[in-house]
């Protein structure tokens, strides 16, 4: 596949790339800046060269990929897919956005009562495909290829196919992907990104996570 | 501690109660009725004799108790603890309330845009003392003391020392508890009731569970 990561310069855009990358996708790592963009995708090249990787502008890189990962702050996504809407249709939009920030990390409460993904989904469009995945993953080991990390990657959407490309990104970044329901249960798992950070705060630790047992 | 149940005659309410006794504790089924929660009491000392388990209507549970487990379904919650305010003044309230019941197992969103942990808060008012804890376990192995159960229980809460006393009776029921951060939080985890009721359906299994990963 050809994955453009919006605002892909920040630790889990440019650690998620460097992953998929490194499973044989091509990967365009987009920022606000081409300048910037390409100075990333420069370092890992740089760290491996045979990769398939380059860096652009954000909406450059939208417009040369089949899916499309959004990896912006909560309070960039909205002015950022408004550039980006043309260049989205017919493609799968992966938002990993988390609305974080509260005092104490407590969940953050949007005014719309929406997750962040079915915002996003709401500003796009009905016809645009999202998907919400990648929100409890911890970025500061992804980019290390050989570090196994010990979390499984909840999925919300309203399609199968679509949820579908996005489990196959999990296995392909070494995570397992698991189907968590509609884009509606984004919320919960948007949510779960502030628990986490309470629970790393409360027990001196980065890499707090989740896994799902019970199933296989 | 002396343990009540309130809506202690669920399979969720008993088998932690059935637990609890197995520690040690005191427990108190409670229902609306108590000739009900007579019927489970006896049912429960029918196969362990030697245990502290006792029977009653709610009323008289939660006067007979240190601290009082609120497990009925979401649409009781109001009508039950209006009728207990009085009685639980002074005393410790943890609710393994969650909302569920949407189409599809999609979170549930409530009309005050709070928790059901917060709406419990609010109706009994802030010196009462509210803990969210055990929305995520699954009850059909509960009643099976043997059972090691895989899941973690995410605590919310306000204060330190109440948090702490659902911690203990996290390890008296064999599960290990998790301080998740404040009772805003519970929201994530009442949610994630549904998001698993959901993975159960599409794995076609009974127990999907969470673990949090990353810590000790």
């Amino acid at each position: 596949m050809n994955i453009a990561i919006i605002g892909g310069t920040g630790p889990e855009g440019t650690g998620l790339g460097f992953r998929w990358a490194a499973a044989g996708h091509e990967v365009i790592i987009g920022s606000r800046k081409a300048e910037k963009g390409e100075t990333v995708a420069a370092e890992l090249l740089a760290e491996r060269p045979d990769l398939k990787i380059s860096g652009t502008d954000n909406v450059t890189a939208v417009a040369q990929c089949d899916v499309a990962v959004l990896a912006v702050p909560y309070d960039a996504q909205a002015p950022t897919l408004e550039s980006l809407k043309e260049g989205l249709e017919g493609k799968l939009l992966i938002t990993v956005v988390a609305p974080t920030g509260e005092r104490k990390a407590r969940v953050r409460r949007l005014e719309s009562g929406l997750s962040v993904a079915e915002e996003a989904q709401q500003q796009l469009g009905e016809e645009l495909r999202v998907v919400a995945a990648f929100q409890n993953i911890g970025a500061h080991n992804l980019h290390d290829l050989d570090y196994q990390l010990d979390c499984d990657v909840l999925i919300c959407g309203e399609k199968a196919a679509d949820k579908e490309v996005a489990m196959q990104l999990c296995t392909d970044a070494g995570l397992r992907g698991i189907n968590a329901g509609a884009l509606q249960n984004a919320s919960v798992v948007e949510g779960l990104t502030s628990l986490l950070i309470f629970v790393n705060i409360k027990n001196k630790v980065k890499d707090a996570g989740i896994r799902i047992t019970g199933i296989e």
